[in-house]
């Protein structure tokens, strides 16, 4: 891992898929592109779910990130429409994974705390903060800023395992240090 | 859609899928091969889900069966294994419809009564009756005898469409005769 990466956000859903990609750079976040998938209700799930696969493979190809942040969807309590979720869900992490990137998952939670610094904080106070941050996103639907916001929550994360990672680096070259 | 065809009978699960291949031609069926996919638990479900992902792909390439049937898997009502059983769901709906087979899905009780005769079958009803019908079948678990089950009633659903399909042929055709 290093300091500089290109980051795709995926916000799953059989109907739509929310997607963006930015490019982290220490601190820096600089948005590259954002959108939309969606598929036809009225096609075959597995012809739909193609369609999604194909989609987030040909953006992936486009775009080369080389990490992917997925949102844990929202477990409601409607058993079918959990599992249709669970299909989307499904295609997004393979997608990414097939491609070789690294996939991490975020619940809903972190990624309001991420982007906003409350887990409790609302649709459109996640989106004004993504505007904020990444203002030159298109964002045409709801569902691209909270892939958006995912990508950034990821980048926050990132950066803290690097920081982690160099402190535990700076620490053990002392106490060899010290040995020697 | 002929009366001879070979059918892959899909039961997903993320941690076992079962899967059977069986030939049908027209009342005849026939085993061709019958397993089941593991993913390891310590593995993360991205990596689990393109080891699952693979290994489908793999068994079509080398069977190649022209038509799949994945078992509508039950809805439990704890929403996170609801989610999970979704995602290997969604890849077992992919699989096959990205190497262009047709996909059906039957529900468990649709298969049930195809199978036994009864949509309140046991699962070792299922595993006999399967047994009688596919006597070379290897059935090593249970998911493998399911997967079959769920190929047979494909197997029964498309001799169904065949007949009405002859039949509706031969109406049109005798009423083709009449206007002449």
């Amino acid at each position: 891992m290093t300091s500089r990466a290109r980051l795709i956000g995926i916000d799953p859903g059989l109907r739509f898929t929310g997607w963006g990609v930015v490019d982290v750079d220490g601190n820096r976040l600089i948005h590259v592109a954002d959108g939309v998938i969606a598929t036809d209700g009225d096609e075959p799930v597995p012809a739909r779910l193609c369609a999604l696969y194909d989609a987030l493979t040909a953006l992936i190809q486009t775009h080369k990130p080389s990490e992917a942040a997925v949102e844990e969807t929202y477990v409601n309590r409607n058993g079918s429409s959990t599992l249709k979720l669970g299909y989307a869900r499904g295609v997004a992490l393979l997608a990414p994974a097939l491609e070789g990137l690294s996939v991490s998952e975020y619940g809903a939670m972190s990624v309001k705390r991420a982007v906003v610094g409350t887990g409790a904080a609302t649709k459109d106070q996640v989106e004004m903060m993504v505007r904020r941050l990444l203002p030159t996103a298109t964002i045409r639907r709801t569902d691209a800023s909270d892939a958006l916001a995912v990508a950034i929550c990821h980048a926050h994360h990132r950066a803290n395992t690097l920081r982690i990672e160099a402190g535990l680096q700076s620490a053990l070259a002392r106490a060899a240090g010290e040995r020697r």
